[in-house]
């Protein structure tokens, strides 16, 4: 938010629009509401009708798994008139498709993961599903192509060897990104973390541990992340870190926003709805957390939410609106979170900024350093009992009361 | 364990060795009992006692921050003395120091960290007091150099810049390797990631994180991690998996062994006392993890654990030798687990060794895939509905059998 | 485990028998396997093979959900044939039912609760459905009839009135108390308590909460509680723990039995595939915490879990027997550390039997304690500092190794 | 809050009142900061200190342990003189203590707890403890005597008989009960339960457990609760949701506000920086719980939060004024929540308010109910899938929206 967006009128500043870069996976809003103890509370949504009402609510895009738009085992026939449909609505309401990702998922011939089962025939199958899926991205210019193993893992330690796992899943992403460059594409590949569920552990369980897998691989220019606030959350995790080491490493390609309330089964409530400080602080770090307090992420602000299983399509319309206004609500208040006096001066006292200057001062060495008694001989310790306090919780309380609208 | 070492008599295989490669922290045994709502329980214990006392139990090795050995703020002539002391002990007894650690969390001048304290006359102190340590470490010819940043982290988001805070990190990191590499020494260091406790947030709070971190240094190479067993847990984390992770990049530098009942505070108890079932896996992969089911791992195995506050110190030196016995117990039944010809044909089944094999056949390229009908258009999906178990649950039950000496 | 049983053969104790009590949910083996992420990977199980299947196992009983065992609107006819063909399987196997439960959480009507619902009409609808399905357990001479709340619950704090819905919560209790009162049967009710999933908060989270809850009813001498494994421990709660404190009650009226690897969705994997160590102590609780180490417990041995999504039949039916595996090896086990002497040596140094002792003693006032100037104006708290060591440790030790077997 | 009150200035509806009965433990703003890997990193607070400046900020009471005020071991000269300090410094501010509690944990007598330690001389020892700081809280005319029994546990099971422990803890109870009943007192005891840390597992773990222990006390009029927000959350469970149960049993005697991120170590932040959503429908509940929208509870709010680590006593002071201060605000968007039509007509499609009327009309029969056809043969189940749509998104949208002052 600029200065010249915090002028405009605020009913008009909480109104969605294009440029803000909301987007939703067509299993969101179509989500039937069947659970692991109930069955479906809501028919399926067409697909274009999703289109056509996420048009009208100010989305910008909508993403799928190839399994969202035409049943898994279609014809090419079928496939097609799926694709074309939806291509139809896509014009018709000026909606683009910026990310699209595949189901490895759902059917019975995944149970034991994709990329990584231990049946070879099946891992064969995996891939040729996946690369079909890319022609389609590649087709509708999608920008960044999602991997969510949700089966890749395991509930049994010895059943599953993690090295190997690790191994094929390389060899998967390592085919993907070489067809991808042969075709001349610029689709980019994003890798969303999951600890657990469906699987008892699942494989790059974390941002972390799929930041590091990708060094592995033979283009991993190619590759980055898709963190999901309710994943991190699910291994009681701090979102908005995740993302600032996602960040440190330019590898935030794309994100999944929605809201959890701690460590269990994946609730995909819409963003803000779960822990709302972290929300927050996720919020003013995407949008100022660049140098000089710009956008730290330009991508797709994509929410990716179950609207809950109590509602009927009237719910349903309104979780996808609330996912916006939440994000432009957070949007706001960390903007003048930011633009406060007395929160610079929170901030200073707090000596946030300082962490940005190098410990050694410029040009000087580690032998300078040891040179410098005042860094340690003479450095005194002593005053850090009872003094140099730190000015944490008076910071942050602006920052639970800016959050609030309270200043 | 090999062929051999099986047909020895079990009362000397569960007997702790030096080739066993057993150390611990003195900061272990040496824990007098103070926690966050209770005073000591025990009096200190004096280094070299401990030295005496772990090498009559079997260890070989024994490590320590520089706190452990000498009080904060020590003049050069007592450090110089407790050194002394130290090695004299250990000339004595036998053992070595594999590792030594450094203590950037105790005293009030590192409350907001060490390295990534936003205050940059404490990073410097900190680098000053972790360079002095690595001289020792280097003197000692100690093979590993452990950074645990317990204090690095935050509470508050506001309150901590956590992409200048890795900035700062990666600048430690790349100052300590040089002065490593320009002092001829070989030590390696070792990060070992924790989620919380005592900041609300670690940074690198997980394996996946810091092997990430890892690879945005300037020596990489010189640079691995110490996961600790209840690190991993207090986030719901597989440890095995991790520690997979870890292998598969090379990156296992050192391990801390010990126990914890889920996610809660840290409980450092003995080792297997916490997840029995996953401290199986954990050293079938140390010991059967490499290729022909050769150890993966050769490097010490320490145990960082806490002897209960309510015992005395005849618990301390029993729950002391609990910790070798547990890995010398789940060693000798991970060996007869490996053996078993049931198991095997359970693993035949289960297809584990059939995810060592690529995915594609020797030589096929991607466009040997897509024109391969039988990896997809006549694929029979449908033979996973109702067929095609994977017989995991049959393979796990064998090894709980196993552990529990049931086989 | 009695000395006469201990003197039969190993593989005879192992064998599961009609008077060890086993018994199966029949929407355990045959679960699908339908998850959030996926569809089912087995068909259906007709309620006649897992009758027949479960008896040649060794299993002693049965229990169902109305809605396993005639869908959701059956009519009268067609819920009678279900009846008929379950009630002639049951003879020929000589298998009873000593607990029926009700399905409040499937079916779309429910979607906000059965007895808590804010909906009226669905609240009658419910009460109902169960007295109609109450009926049937008389019918089938059931000792117990469980209600597990699934969704009696919320997710969004404001969407419900929680003291309200504990009345409504209570007046169908109390409905159904006096409904079997009058019918002069004598079954009980046992609430299954669980903390979340699928709810975001299911009302009457743990043992403690719902053993609270029935001292509010008009009956409570006929409600008890009906533990399960996983469900304690979705809230990091000790089991066993929770186990004890139903029994000081009089009120384990039933237990599930299963597997759950930590703070994650309900796992329901086989008993003592989750946390073995806590199994073991469960199992030693229910054979020995009895006076003079008899049973404390000696109803079903009910085991509730789920034959993992990646089983065909032939996994299901081995995990259906691993659950009795794991039961009757952990009894084994139990048996055989209450009888090792070094076993009850340590229990004695660690003064277990002790807290069996008021600690007031025979007729002793709170008067005659004031008095005696050795409980607290002479007593020697020092000697607790570095002494009078607990020996915990150790005695845990000993224990864990009786469960694997190696002493 | 009351219409009147809504219509003051918003900075005098902010400012602490005494009649807004805020207090604190000595123990909270006198925290030294010692943590389980850090020493202190302030100087003992005076608690003469902490009683004017509470009373400056706005509070209007100070509780404390026994151990807070002069030290474990005092002389019957030092306690009175303590004692006498603190009245006096009481009379000048005008505060009061409407609640004493006590130390049963922090000494090494206790490492095994007080109640249920398996020691009986340590039992005798503690309830003689506990007697004689009742007579002080009688003296000082405390309305609640709380107990927190955080070494009453174990970490190992073979360790503790919990249902003798169970025994233990309740022939503590029933003295302290009589002993109070044959003083003439009128003060009341309130357990305050905790999942874990220090013990691994700690006896009672949650409300509801407390709750169901009460009932089988001799006295149990006399004992109610004390829940403190992060003990619940760090089990997962809804703070507000065990309230409610609380307040639906008449034993909510008396309340601990603080803040917690999640499933971790106990953290004790202040009251709103853990789950915000969380506190404001707690804050909600216990304003508008009651019949009419009156408040549902009139005890004191008593903040037992810890002033972060890192703060020198400005930080200190500047937290104790924002646990008000969050009080306040959370208390007037409550208050604006109630009052807004678009809220009520919100609450009404969600049916909120219909969970209050029973289930069986007034008068109505289970009779009556088995024969209305229009309860179950005709109604129409069928109309909840796709329709009767619970609108809880909405409403928990408008309830964050006036969280955040954005209505």
């Amino acid at each position: 938010m600029t200065v010249l967006e915090s002028s405009i009128p605020v009913s008009d500043a909480l109104t969605p629009k294009r440029e803000d870069r909301f987007s939703f996976g067509l299993w969101t809003v179509g989500w039937t509401g069947a659970d692991p103890f109930g069955v479906a509370t809501r028919p399926a949504l067409d697909p274009v009708e999703a289109v056509d009402r996420l048009a009208e609510l100010g989305a910008y895009g909508v993403t799928f798994h190839d399994d969202d738009l035409f049943a898994f085992g279609s014809s090419e026939a079928e496939r097609r008139r799926a694709i074309d449909r939806l291509t139809s609505a896509l014009d018709a309401s000026g909606l683009v498709v910026p990310m699209v990702t595949t189901n490895l998922f759902t059917q019975p011939v995944f149970k034991d993961g994709g990329f990584t089962s231990n049946d070879r025939a099946v891992r064969r199958f995996a891939l040729r599903k996946v690369l079909n899926n890319l022609d389609l991205a590649i087709d509708l210019d999608a920008q960044t192509f999602v991997l969510w193993g949700g089966r890749e893992g395991s509930e049994y330690d010895s059943a599953k060897d993690v090295r190997a796992a690790l191994e094929r899943y390389r060899e998967a992403l390592d085919v993907l990104c070489q067809y991808a460059i042969d075709q001349g594409s610029s689709i980019r590949f994003a890798i969303e973390p999951k600890p657990n569920e469906p699987r008892g552990d699942i494989l790059l369980p974390t941002v972390g541990h799929a930041l590091a897998f990708i060094e592995t691989l033979a283009h991993p220019e190619r590759v980055g992340v898709n963190p999901e606030t309710g994943h991190e959350q699910m291994s009681g995790l701090n979102f908005m870190h995740g993302i600032a080491q996602a960040l440190d490493r330019g590898k935030l390609f794309h994100i999944d926003l929605n809201g959890q309330r701690g460590i269990k089964f994946d609730q995909d409530l819409v963003f803000g709805h779960g822990d709302l400080i972290n929300a927050f602080s996720l919020v003013d770090l995407l949008e100022h957390g660049g140098p000089d307090s710009t956008p730290a992420y330009d991508g797709p602000r994509h929410f990716d939410y179950k609207p809950s299983r109590t509602e009927d399509f009237t719910g349903v319309w309104a979780s996808a609106a609330a996912n916006m206004r939440m994000y432009l609500l957070l949007r706001q208040r960390a903007a003048a979170f930011r633009a406060d006096p007395a929160v610079q001066e929170a901030m200073a006292a707090a000596r946030v900024a300082e962490l940005r200057h190098p410990t050694l001062f410029d040009g000087e060495t580690y032998t300078d350093l040891l040179a410098d008694t005042s860094a340690y001989e003479d450095f005194d310790t002593g005053s850090y009992f009872g003094g140099n306090g730190c000015g944490f919780v008076a910071l942050h309380q602006l920052a639970v009361e800016h959050l609030m609208g309270a200043r």
